[in-house]
């Protein structure tokens, strides 16, 4: 079967899936893409609803990202911010003036009563995406860690105000137990050709995801057809926290903790050419490893990542 | 007394009261005004707590109202407002990047359980401005028009949306049987040397601030200390439906119109000079007329009106 032709599904977090899908786009057919993105970081500023990482991955599928910082739109100015600083007000989490329309436009529909899948669909369409994104529930579910201090945080406080310094001793869901998966989810994952979960933090990002009831039995069920790119390469995140919540939750540090961790549910695993001495220990975890390079420099290293990725699983 | 010694209070609404207050504030001690200022126009939109009078107040004191529109910060920009409409989301009621920037501190703080008299007082030190300014309540009241063709329609969808071009049958201020004056409000009439009522929209700005119950019998209980000013010049409104909505609510379309609609509360009235003829008229009413130039087309014209005005009841 071409790549073309197969229905690939993708768990999704943030920047390492956004860089993904932007690869992937490049070789399949966009109409048979769907991401199914965390919610767990979202939260309510300022009387907003702000979801980071549908965000992102609608930025960057749009080219539209900030290149200076990696959220937000290009091109953004800061006059909202300036007038926040003038009372007073939270500035921790960068909201630019280009980027607020976005939540505004959210959180007006949200109000009317459209749900997180109907207004995701309506702005990846306003950006003229061509895949489908689906949050992974129209439920709240709010990611917090707990940091050595015993104190416990929302998730985007520990990781924006406090850029993720704290060690954490644990991770909490609240509200997943109650959470449905949002309509589309299981559907696309048991109509799939291939899935793939993108190298995205496996306890922050994939986690909520997986923990949204239903998912993760739906995905074990499909455990041939699923593949993880490891977000660890040579036993460090490319960005973010996933090696420090690796070390101080208690797993291996490695492509291979990841794989054990994710053994479940994901019958396959790519990890990066400088790990290609860990294959043996990822296949002795039952996952089947495939080596490559999964370092997204440019989006044809991302494509050439998606392809592998997608054709080790058909 | 010298009016430096005074303690004055100003109903408010707008535009007109807002110029009225910058004159007041080059003539009177700062520390010694009061503000009551009309809330029926504020709403929710995007998710975000607007509050158009309290702003246009607040900016124009801080000389920072946007020249071009009359609403809104100078140096405006309209990122977000590009975002928005890329979307297709509603850009009808003009929200500029800086101005945004209110709105998000005024819904958070509220968010977090400050009150709109709380969040005003942290805007008002924010710029400085040395005044008080009060909510006229701190629970929801909302102004709505219906128009002839029988449609009700929210304050701000009349006035901005639709530009005030439907004749207006009725007015009405949902929630308003149940607020309560904010904390200050009676009091400060109580202890007031003048009150004045600004040359505001009877109908739709000064109308809802009297509704609150128990803010019509402090003012007629104040009644020879409180003096307005005409928002009706030679029979037209200096801006605004003032006209429009006497007319079609069955009024006189006059200062002396005005005089008879707040004789109860108001035993003074300041009048343009063009309306001296209706100098008897309003004496009729049983209100003191004093007439002067009020068109505030400078500061200095609304620093002596401010003067005269207070003059006329002290």
């Amino acid at each position: 079967m071409l790549i073309q032709d197969l229905r690939i599904v993708v768990i999704c977090g943030g920047v390492g899936a956004a860089r993904f899908l932007r690869g992937l786009l490049r070789v399949a057919n966009p109409g048979n893409i769907t991401g199914i993105v965390n919610t767990g970081d979202d939260m309510r500023l300022h009387g907003l609803a702000i979801s980071p990482d549908l965000d992102t991955c609608t930025y960057t599928l749009a080219d539209a990202i900030n290149p200076e910082t990696g959220w937000g739109l290009a091109g953004e100015t800061w006059q909202a911010r300036d007038t926040l600083e003038r009372y007073g007000g939270q500035t921790w989490f960068g909201l630019g003036d280009r980027d607020l329309g976005t939540h505004l436009y959210r959180t007006q529909r949200l109000d009317e009563g459209a749900t997180l899948t109907e207004v995701t669909a309506e702005i990846v369409a306003a950006w003229d995406l061509g895949l489908t994104l689906l949050p992974m529930t129209n439920d709240p579910v709010r990611t917090r860690v707990t940091i050595e201090s015993g104190e416990t945080l929302d998730f985007q406080r520990y990781f924006v105000e406090r850029q993720h310094q704290d060690h954490v001793t644990s991770v909490a869901f609240d509200g997943i137990e109650a959470a449905v998966p949002s309509p589309g989810v299981l559907d696309s994952i048991a109509a799939a050709d291939a899935i793939v979960i993108a190298p995205s933090n496996p306890f922050v990002s994939i986690a909520p995801v997986l923990g949204v009831p239903g998912i993760r039995d739906a995905l074990a069920a499909r455990r041939e057809q699923t593949v993880c790119i490891s977000p660890l390469i040579g036993g460090a995140a490319v960005k973010g926290p996933a090696a420090d919540l690796a070390r101080t939750l208690g797993h291996e540090v490695s492509a291979t903790g990841v794989a054990r961790l994710l053994a479940d549910v994901a019958g396959h695993m790519v990890l990066d050419s400088i790990d290609v001495a860990l294959a043996d220990a990822v296949r002795e975890t039952g996952v089947t490893p495939t080596v490559t390079d999964t370092m997204m420099r440019t989006p044809e290293i991302a494509a050439a990542l998606a392809s592998t990725t997608v054709n080790a699983v058909v």
